[in-house]
């Protein structure tokens, strides 16, 4: 029985027990452990790892000693023991929660703005491909990636995973074209799966991924479930839904950067109800200890985000000419964060949802944080061996990713909170008055060349900001009424902090 | 009573009277008179202008031989006369109508695409500053300008006007500020006007204006009323008002580019009620022969458009999100032409309204277009010396005109009407089908490097337009079922006509 006698805070610390490979371990045999420390006692269910391998992984969220007594259905005793939680190390600040009801923070209280990607089978692709992405990330510009468990069948993406979550022989492609693609996946071409058997060394390299983004500090936003299937995983019994659900919580918990994204466009899984979806909900709001982010992404119509399960609302944006624009009505709509996680992607490609210009991009992203809310960033580029940031990770190749990470430069600047949009391009920090708030306008697409302030009293200092030329002019501190000479550029903005 | 003896068809014959100066002629005396040709008799209202001279002027429709009568207060017999209407000269077109019901043309057939741009007080400002608009307008960028025929009051025109509609004096500005100017504007600060004696001297200078549009082929889209007033004039009693629409409609009627624009933002008039706006309607149906185009512009609350006098939609966009993207909603819902002939004004002021960037103006021109409407430019950039296209003319020094000029190249090659919006960015000819059909995908901020068209049958020519480079890529003739290559920069169309 080998585990660990430390762990840190927030880290994962993991038990290893051997049992029983005959029959299926999955749904024939349980673990279960019970966790007693700061926080109390926090029950825990283990899962079952392959080769007659069964783990029980648990994340503290204190310091100090934690006792834990294991129960499994072969065991005749309980295993006990204990270990200590030491103080996290340098840049693990904890899992992300929400924060101000808008916005977010990591358990320990740093701020955290979600400037996110999406990859949706960077971790399916090969491990040359896996590092590229990986290496793109290291340089910043995103603290989040949306990205799936489940492989992918869709446009510009027909390959086969490097691994399946199930044991089995997938069907082929051999009648599939780029027209009946959708219809294929909707029907039996010989998919021989045993959903009621997980591939273990699938979700292993799901969870190596979800722990190099951890090291990177970048949040894995895991989607659950998705349409975009040939295999059968998105038409699977009821029976193997809860067990797949189990099984993904049960693994991946204990990682402090994993956010449940129930969904990617759930409104497209055709054959799941309203009721499955919360039952699904059920099994993660009870077995996930840690209370990981849930949000639930939409096609065309949104899911009800006044569920309480639903941390934060995880939005496709839903017509072409207000993207990001509601994103405060959204806010007081749902009295949640929210994050419009698909504004369109920066790229090329013939659909209108793949082909917005980086200019735009960063615009929809300042619109988003302007309003008080978040956005989630994409790419869609041809490319001449069909390796779309998008879908398999890989190299980015537009210009809006430096410009994101401009903008969350800017954001950790902020007192506390995120920004409260007043109307009229106007923004301000949660601290709104006194030494320290900030106000923020952000022309967009105007192009005037003078703006007037009247701040009513004290002092303040003035940036310009170009969001697209990453600059920030500073214009000295000024009394409570100025004016701002502009470049008459579009995407500019003004940055102001009260100081005295 | 000295007469011409021929006048163009679409031309104007006009015939001057020797009578009183004393008392009030406007008020005191009238003139009428019937004009008997190829299309019935007519009658036609004559009006005083100054120095006992009073004339009658009248737009033949047709060729032939016109017999006139002409009646006065002052004449004891009727004088009687004839002259003859020839052919109407090169660039003569007649004025313009609705065609199509949602399009326009010339009264000779000639389909007319308004582009237009608005210069509110052109007419107003010194001669040297007038030759330089008219040196602009003789590039051919706009077919149209909207102006005032009363004086401006406003932010960047605060300065006097060259000449007033009455005679009298002004009140100073004193005392008056940026901050205070519109409250000012609505109190009497000393003006001395005497708003029952026109000053026709006032009115030769603006109908001279819209002579030397004719001359360029621009419409001459006139704006009666308008809230920007400081001289007491949008503030007059029913009797003045009526005396100054009938002067007006007798003055103008008989040229044959112009429009009646009753209001700039109607609903600003605030002493003005629906009741007013009806009776002025009443006053231009019953006395312009020629039935010029008419529509009224808002500034928030739309004048209900469905009113029978109103020939077509003039709209001042509402939103800035969807600034023009209505404007197939506005057509269905009114079923008559729509311009949005105040989009925002290319420049770099401070208000919204006055600070978008060139792409913007031309992309939303586009957008009009594709939806079946048209549009209309503006300009205002700061200047040295106070000079601003949208309120004084003078010289352009904006980026669009150019492209608008590229635009409207592009509307003459349409077959007929204008364009007919399909959804999904594609629009089609009015003819829809058949050799000689167009169908045309702006894609507007979509950077796709790639479209894929299928057209039924037939043989289709493609060309590439790039809408800010002006470039029309010739692509050949392709079979009914073809994919685009495109450069995936913002602003591209396809235009595609049917040859086969």
């Amino acid at each position: 029985m080998p585990y660990q006698n430390t762990a840190e805070r927030w880290g994962m610390w993991e038990l290893s027990l051997e049992g029983p490979e005959e029959g299926n371990p999955f749904t024939e045999q349980c673990v279960k452990a019970e966790f007693c420390g700061p926080e109390g006692t926090v029950p825990v269910n283990g899962f079952y790892d392959g080769e007659g391998v069964y783990k029980v992984r648990f994340m503290p969220q204190y310091t100090g000693t934690y006792r834990f007594s294991v129960t499994a259905s072969f065991l005749a005793e309980p295993l006990t023991g204990s270990f200590e939680a030491v103080p996290a190390s340098e840049g693990n600040h904890g899992p992300v929660g929400v924060a101000y009801n808008y916005h977010f923070a990591y358990a320990d209280g740093t701020p955290y703005y979600p400037v996110g990607t999406t990859c949706y089978v960077w971790d399916l692709q090969s491990e040359e491909l896996r590092r590229k992405t990986l290496a793109e990330l290291a340089k910043g510009y995103f603290n989040k990636i949306r990205f799936c468990v489940f492989p992918k069948h869709y446009i510009y993406n027909f390959h086969e995973p490097v691994s399946y979550p199930y044991e089995g022989t997938p069907c082929g492609t051999s009648e599939m074209t780029v027209e009946n693609f959708k219809e294929y996946g909707q029907t039996d071409h010989g998919n021989h799966f045993d959903y009621m058997r997980p591939n273990p060394a699938h979700f292993r390299l799901v969870e190596e991924c979800i722990r190099q983004l951890m090291e990177l500090g970048v949040e894995a936003d895991v989607i659950v479930m998705h349409p975009y299937d040939r295999w059968g995983f998105s038409r699977m019994t009821p029976e193997a839904d809860d067990l797949y659900w189990n099984y993904v919580v049960n693994r991946f918990s204990a990682f402090r950067n994993v956010w449940w994204s129930f969904a990617n466009e759930w409104d497209l899984l055709r054959e799941k109800t309203v009721a499955d979806w919360e039952r699904y909900a059920g099994i993660v709001v009870e077995n996930d200890p840690y209370h990981h982010l849930r949000g639930i992404h939409n096609c065309r119509a949104m899911y009800d985000q006044n569920r309480p399960w639903i941390t934060h609302c995880c939005i496709q944006r839903q017509a072409d000419v207000w993207p990001v624009e509601k994103v405060n009505e959204w806010r007081e709509q749902y009295r949640k964060p929210v994050i419009v996680d698909e504004l369109c992607y920066e790229g090329n490609i013939e659909p209108g949802w793949g082909s917005i210009s980086g200019p735009e991009m960063v615009r929809r992203f300042w619109e988003c944080t302007m309003r008080g809310g978040y956005a989630g960033h994409g790419e869609t580029f041809l490319h001449p061996q069909g390796i779309l940031w998008w879908s398999h990770g890989g190299d980015l190749h537009g210009e809006s990713p430096a410009r994101l990470r401009f903008l969350l430069d800017l954001l950790k600047t902020l007192p506390e909170g995120g920004l409260v949009y007043r109307g009229r391009r106007i923004a301000v920090s949660q601290q709104k008055t006194g030494v320290g708030a900030v106000t923020v306008e952000y022309l967009g697409k105007s192009t005037s060349a003078v703006k007037t302030y009247h701040m009513g009293e004290g002092r303040y200092r003035v940036k310009v900001i170009d969001t697209w030329n990453m600059t920030a002019e500073d214009r000295g501190e000024l009394s409570p009424d100025f004016s701002v000479d502009l470049p008459g550029r579009e995407f500019m903005a003004v940055w102001i902090v009260r100081t005295a």
